[in-house]
């Protein structure tokens, strides 16, 4: 089944769900075969609204998914959902861990969860992401939600193409400091403050509002700060429509388009970099100009500065690395 | 004082301690001059051995490197340290946190210790950290030794430039699994057990040599693994025997000249990387043909895959960025 990609990409816009499985997959593995694929579903993106939710293991993200994939599937949305965790090997349609719940959405073809780990290339997991995250929005789902720990640059890479993220916190343990320190105020736009049952959870809401008063003045959009539980299900429609506001807002503003563009430019300027990044390294481990450049500079006969410059004007220029 | 760069370069090359204060600020300032910088002092770098010092906070990075410092001064050899922490947005000679005892040896010209915090650009740290290094072993410091938390990428990359890296770890708080996951497990040279006198050091020490057996059966260094207590002063002759049997590994394999070159080219490549995203991205932002073809991207008129290829033909091909 799907042996070509063609074919592959035919049932992708047929809507199988096993070919949007199929797609991810291919792209996870080949390069050339994603070059396609994005090639071929990149017209139809655009449409989906795509949610982030970010938070420290154990924050409680997974029961608020759920919570979330059975509201939207009671009022007829489709959702694709990606768990991002750069810290595990495993990747595909596997469950990670403690996310058993989500498993009685799995036999609703109206939501499709999938798992990404390291497999593949390390630096390639956020590009990676967001193929996938285009993948399901050409596929047709009108909400993409990505799960990440948010940790580390990777993911704050990830961070970036959603329209809405949802940081969520725990009372204790610091969290507040750690998510300073991991740029994590920066991204968010919404923030839970999870298990708000627990001792210390007004004192977390608090602190982010006392950060917020140092960082947010100047912007127009002041991330609320939603207190939640999961166990009496406190909080979860305060949560919607803060999701709902931030949405208006975006639109309103303009954001949600500019925003978009910003990102479509980004990443395309990635690509031409991982594109040119690839064409020099190839050229580097073979005989000729870059590799003797290159020797050049661990003799110490030339530094690294004016040997770049160098290889980006006699070899990169050399046009016949670009049929 | 050193109001010009040739002035500067010069106080450096005559071993004024001030000037390469200097040097290393106008580096991480300013672009342009940082490559003039490197262009001068390039060729005499490749002296100085470099040591890596990781651990989380809190594991005796500071006091091990304090005990490093008094043994190597003592011998006669000159020491150039850099603390790295992205976490701070201070750079500069201010001491950080807890490294009161190394203030005895700031009076000492044969030592000079330097940190280095998030200011300047994200991604760089990695870049300038590296050129630290160039400064201090150009300046003619027999060692340079580079302290990181060893967390997420930016250190990850900042290890893979020393020669020898020692990791500290201590009993307790889960520390291996974490060090699995970030990545160090395969960067480190050296083990060191910290507090060893603490009840858990046995198990720490019998996890890494358990993960070793899994893991480098296959390579010719197999890391060993110290036990220390800051204490009462236990195992740091084992330390100094470890890093010199390293070092004699390293030479006698012909691996420490092998590293070195294939660090100078991944350095220079990532550079090439670095200059074109700069060229890119400054030709995004005026109204030309890039500017044409990111919009399109952002219209979904042209996929981002196609449309780097298109960038790289058209626009970097134009050799008058070259210049």
């Amino acid at each position: 089944m799907f042996d070509n990609l063609d074919g592959l990409i035919e049932a992708f816009n047929n809507g199988h769900t096993r070919a949007l499985a199929r797609v991810i997959s291919r792209m996870e593995n080949d390069d050339s075969e994603r070059y396609k694929i994005i090639e071929n579903i990149y017209p139809r993106t655009g449409k989906a609204y795509v949610l982030g939710i970010t938070g420290a293991p154990g924050a409680g993200k997974s029961s608020l998914i759920d919570k979330l994939l059975t509201f939207l599937r009671e009022k007829g949305d489709t959702v694709g959902v990606i768990v991002v965790d750069p810290t595990s090997p495993f990747t595909g349609g596997a469950l990670l861990g403690d996310r058993i719940r989500m498993e009685e959405h799995f036999q609703d073809s109206g939501i499709f969860i999938r798992s990404m780990g390291s497999r593949g290339n390390q630096g390639g997991l956020a590009k990676t992401t967001q193929d996938v995250v285009k993948a399901m929005d050409a596929f047709g789902f009108q909400w993409v939600i990505v799960e990440t720990v948010g940790v580390g640059q990777t993911e704050l890479d990830i961070m970036h193409v959603v329209d809405t993220n949802i940081v969520v916190l725990t009372p204790g343990a610091g969290d507040s400091i750690q998510m300073i320190k991991a740029g994590i105020m920066e991204i968010a736009d919404i923030f839970v403050v999870n298990k708000c049952d627990l001792p210390g959870a007004d004192k977390v809401a608090a602190d982010i509002e006392m950060m917020q008063d140092l960082r947010y003045e100047q912007l127009k959009w002041r991330p609320p700060v939603v207190k939640m539980s999961a166990i009496n299900v406190l909080g979860f429609t305060e949560l919607l429509e803060s999701i709902e506001k931030h949405h208006f807002f975006l639109k309103k503003a303009g954001l949600l388009d500019e925003r978009r563009k910003k990102r479509a430019a980004n990443e395309t300027l990635d690509i031409v970099n991982y594109q040119l990044r690839r064409l020099v390294k190839q050229q580097a481990e073979l005989p000729g100009k870059v590799n003797e450049i290159l020797n050049k500079v661990a003799l110490r006969q030339q530094d690294p500065y004016s040997a770049a410059v160098e290889i980006l004007k006699n070899v990169i220029l050399d046009s016949k690395f670009f049929v």
